[in-house]
Order: C-alpha cells, then sequence, then structure tokens
C-alpha cells in the first residue's frame, strides 16, 4: 500500500512524486505578457499553420507533450500513460493528441482544474506503483472556447466588465518515481467536491469557482496542519481579478488570510495588459503559468514549498439554458523543492 | 508500492481489490429487453418526472450511485471518492451528481468506454491506499445523446441500418479494500490507447471502436498469458452486431479466436427487440449491463472469470464536421469470483 487518506479528500503520499520534465506552448496575446520569457513555444498566431482553431488546440496540446517528454531526458516509449484534459466537447484535443502520441490514455474532464486533476491522479498512480513516467497535460484555446461557450470571435459580441479571456496554450508535466537530478516533489494534494453558491452568470466564472478554491485549500491546510505562511506562494488557477478578491474575502471570513502569499495565474499572465483587464481563465492558463513560471522557481530555489490551486467551473452551456448555476471544484496539488 | 505495471498498459493490482456494492437504473425500453429483471430501478418515461431529460439523465446516476451505496452497506458519509462520467458536453451529469451527492469528484471522459475507465482508476487509488470505498459510476439517456449528438427526437430523423440506440440508464459501483463478505474481485486491468481506423461515420460506432476492443483485449490476454477459454466470457461495452462481428473477425486475423467468449452488452441489452436490431451504445449500456446482470452471474458462481471491456468512440460534432475520423478507445477490467 502507498498513501494515505485523509478525511475530505486530503492525500498524502508514501513516497515524494518527482516533477521530472515541463513544457509550454502559448498563442500570440500570452507571448506579449509579462511571463513570455518563462515559455517554451511560442506560436505566431491563433491557427498556427492549422486548418482550423481546433486543430490548432490540438498543435499547443502535441507540442506541449513533446516538450515535457524531451525536457525530462525520455522518449515518448518511456511514458507509461498520458493524463489529460481539456475544454472542449468530448475532450476532442486531448483524445486525438493522446491517438496521435500513441500513447495509453485516461481522459479527464474537470473544467479549467484539469493539470491539478491531472497531477493529482498522476501522482497518486506512480505512489501506488502504476507507472515510473506519467504525462499530465490540460489546453485551453481561446477562439474554440469562445464559440463553444459563448459567441464565435466573428459576432465581435462585446465582452461583459467580469468577463475574461480564454488562454491560448497547453503545459505538460512529466512526474516520475525517480529520483534523478529532479528538484521538485509533490507530496500531497487535496481532491475538490463541486461547490455551488448559486452563480447563473456565465461571464463569471471567478465568482463560481472562488468558492470551491477557497474550500479546498482551508480542507488542505487543515489536513496538513498548516498555516497560509508556511507557503511561499498559494497560487490559484484562474479567478481572475474579481474571483481572487471575492476568494481573499471568504477565506478571511472564515478566519484565514490568504491575502499575504495568494497569486492567481490568471491575473499574472495578462498583469498590465490594458485589453485585458479580468484576468485570463481556461484549462491552458494555470497549465502554462505552472509549466512555464512556477516550476522554474521552484527548481531556482525562489520558492521552497507551494500551494498549486486550479478551479474548473462545472457548466455546460446547456446546463446554464436550463437554469442550472455553476458549481465550483478544487483541486490542490503541494509542491516542494528537495 | 501497489501495483505493478506490465508494458502497453497493462496494471496488476497487488491486492485484489473487491466489488462491495453496484446499483442499476433504467429507462422504459430497457425495462422491456430481456435484462429487465436484472436491473434494480426502472423509470416509467424518459423523462422521469424531472423538466428535461438532462434533469432526468441526473436522477438515473444519482439513483444508481445511491442503491449502490445502499447495496455496499454504506452510507455516503463512507465513500472517499466518486469517479464518474457521462456523454454529455463538460460530463454535467456526473458534474452536477457530485454536486448534490457533495463527495470528492474527479471526472473522467472516456465516451462509452467511462465505465471500465472509472474502475480500472478506482482499483488503482485503492490498490495504492488512496481510498477504502470509491464509487464508480457512468450513464446515458437516449434523448439527451441524440439530440447532442445527431437529432433531436422531435425532427423523426430516421435511423441508418448501422445505427445504434443509446441506453437510457446508468450504473454504479463500490469498489471496496475490504474481503469482507464480497465474492468478486477486480485482479487486474488494462488501460487503451486511442485505435483509428480511418472510419469517419458516426452513425458506425461499432466500426470505429471494434479495433480498440480488439488491440485492448488482445494485449491483455498476452500480458497476463491467458488463452480466450481461460475465462468464461469476454465481454465488450457496446459494439452492437455489426461492431461485434467485426470485433470477432479482426481478432481472428491476428489468431485469436474471441468467437466461444465474446458477448457484447449492446446486444445483450436490446435482444429480440424488433426495433433495435443494431444493439445499444452510450455509457450507460455496459454499465447498467454489468450492475445488473453480470456481477450477479460471478457473485452466484455462474461465472469464474471474466473480462469486461468498455469501449469508447472519441470524437465530437465538430471534429467529424472538420473532416476528422473517429478513434476508439477500449479498457479491460478482469473480474473474478473469490
Amino acid at each position: 500500500m502507498g498513501g494515505k487518506i485523509l478525511p475530505e479528500g486530503t492525500m498524502i503520499l508514501e513516497n515524494p512524486v518527482y516533477i521530472r520534465g515541463k513544457g509550454s506552448a502559448v498563442g500570440q496575446e500570452e507571448a506579449k505578457g509579462p511571463l513570455s520569457d518563462y515559455f517554451d513555444i511560442k506560436a505566431d498566431n491563433a491557427k498556427w499553420g492549422e486548418k482550423s482553431f481546433e486543430f490548432a488546440e490540438k498543435k499547443f496540446f502535441m507540442s506541449a507533450c513533446k516538450k515535457a517528454v524531451e525536457d525530462a531526458g525520455l522518449s515518448l516509449n518511456d511514458i507509461d500513460l498520458l493524463l489529460g484534459g481539456d475544454l472542449l466537447n468530448q475532450i476532442i484535443t486531448a483524445s486525438y493528441s493522446a491517438r496521435d502520441l500513441g500513447l495509453p490514455f485516461l481522459g479527464l474532464y474537470g473544467a479549467c482544474s484539469g493539470m491539478a486533476q491531472a497531477l493529482a491522479t498522476g501522482s497518486m498512480l506512480i505512489d501506488g506503483g502504476f507507472g515510473n513516467n506519467i504525462l499530465c497535460a490540460a489546453s485551453s484555446h481561446y477562439a474554440t472556447a469562445e464559440r463553444q461557450f459563448r459567441s464565435p470571435l466573428e459576432l465581435g459580441t462585446p465582452k461583459p466588465p467580469t468577463g475574461q479571456d480564454t488562454v491560448t496554450g497547453a503545459g505538460a508535466t512529466v512526474i516520475s518515481s525517480e529520483k534523478g537530478n529532479n528538484k521538485v516533489v509533490i507530496r500531497a494534494l487535496t481532491i475538490g467536491r463541486c461547490v455551488d453558491f448559486g452563480i447563473t452568470d456565465a461571464n463569471n466564472m471567478g465568482a463560481a469557482m472562488a468558492p470551491s478554491a477557497v474550500q479546498s485549500i482551508l480542507t488542505h491546510l487543515q489536513n496538513r496542519g498548516k498555516n497560509p505562511l508556511d507557503y511561499d506562494a498559494v497560487f490559484t488557477g484562474d479567478l481572475g481579478m474579481f474571483g481572487s478578491k471575492l476568494m481573499i474575502d471568504l477565506a478571511q471570513k472564515c478566519g484565514v488570510d490568504l491575502s499575504e502569499v495568494h497569486h492567481d495565474c490568471g491575473s499574472m499572465i495578462y498583469e498590465g495588459m490594458k485589453s485585458k483587464r479580468c484576468g485570463a481563465s481556461g484549462c491552458g492558463c494555470c497549465a502554462v503559468v505552472l509549466n512555464g513560471y512556477i516550476l522554474r522557481q521552484l527548481e531556482q530555489g525562489n520558492y521552497r514549498r507551494i500551494l498549486f490551486t486550479a478551479t474548473g467551473a462545472m457548466m455546460s452551456t446547456t446546463s446554464v439554458q436550463q437554469g442550472e448555476s455553476i458549481p465550483g471544484i478544487a483541486h490542490v496539488i503541494e509542491m516542494e523543492r528537495v
């Protein structure tokens, strides 16, 4: 037997699971942002030479995966399993990538929590002995998400004040049972529940996801017996400007001050860009910030211990049209420099 | 460390994982079929008192889950994790059920392979020590699937000769680390790859999925050092009449004769019903046949050892419209009476 389960979804790994390789591929807007230098691959436009935005999203996913495997010093033959997801109906980006990569595949859907869900599942499988090297990946694309969830870009529909921009990009991580020269480990994680505060506005995802972030982070802290300041940073995936403020306020009401350590990938990636004032969203957002920026900071020793929390809004256009509210879910990954 | 990974996705569990509880809920058509007596809950119509077919699908999912937990002699508080999926965009059936059940949740998408994917993932997590009791579930609904993937029923579009009927129903299994009085165990499994033979007809899913079933079953047999006749039955999820024939032929060409032991849940559930000559499809199909019929046969000692293989077609309307072919995926679960 490997790990240990604590109440409310927190899991302690018996053996550390190592971060062995990372890859990130982003679109041209993300490449204009403040984290540009950290991304491995930058596309010059949203179609990236493909015949549709959906084919382009697959190219981002595949590029990030191949880069992560290369960065791990491995070839695809060394990968035991691919765990991945995206936002598109029937997760076609991940599925068709899995076909083209030729790997045993478990498809995940956790909306924008995809990257953390893949890392959580993969870490438990490695700790349980079901793989030496597992590839975890997630992607999103502004144009494919807009036309699926809201309006096709061609219509020029104005964005409401709380509307975040879906990141075009993909991130991938190779996690491993082998220590080697690897400097970052996953030690514990918390699997979230679907939390619903009754938000029905599909243009205000941050508000729908903030309560789930609070619940999962506070559960993780309590089960681990830690305070926020025991971590150098607590990252959320893509709450954006409004959602981040809501989350801090909500945690405060529960008696926990996250304001000193909290950073939101969705706010970081477009910081200072006037056209994107609400920040970013999408599976790809925290996937590229993790594999571009955060893991490098850990490797270089700028962080010692962090929480990476990706949040997802578990709705569809059909569920919203039928009057359902939008539940959020958040999974927490605890990472440490060794 | 728990399990052991063999090449090509086959996993051997260190400790047997027990089937502790099962539940099945079906629609009125399935209740007219030959397996009717085996199903726990039967709805009198497709809306089952709900305001939409999608809400009804959630009721099937929740009903099967609650029945499985009750059958396991447990309450929801005893369940460590819910693993589930369905066919709807953004797996809204599973996600909203997860919200209403209040359990830590990992959402899966493997198209009609959902039930096997959930059991595969759950078994590895239990063997790794990450849960004592995990609830695995999958569902589908004829009316929600038709309007999402093909045409709304109201249009009365005729079904082409290879078109299978999506099962209305949900199945759920509680798997457990505890022996108790449980009589059926999972010992090994194979996680599939996406296999693509270039089928582009969304009305011929059986043909799209047959190659993946052959690949995963033959991989499992080879890695386990077994012949088809070492099993009392080899079940596939929902290849239907045409897909089943294709699978047997394809396996024959690879030198393996599956004809003596093969049964297809999609053919069994509607057998003898004149209006459904091609058989069934949908996540719910093999989920209800497993939790209704197959597990009872194992418990009663009518089978000693079986393979349960659920296949999925990993496409969306968008991918087909953009000219992509339809990859299939199949996961294999080996079950035994103890």
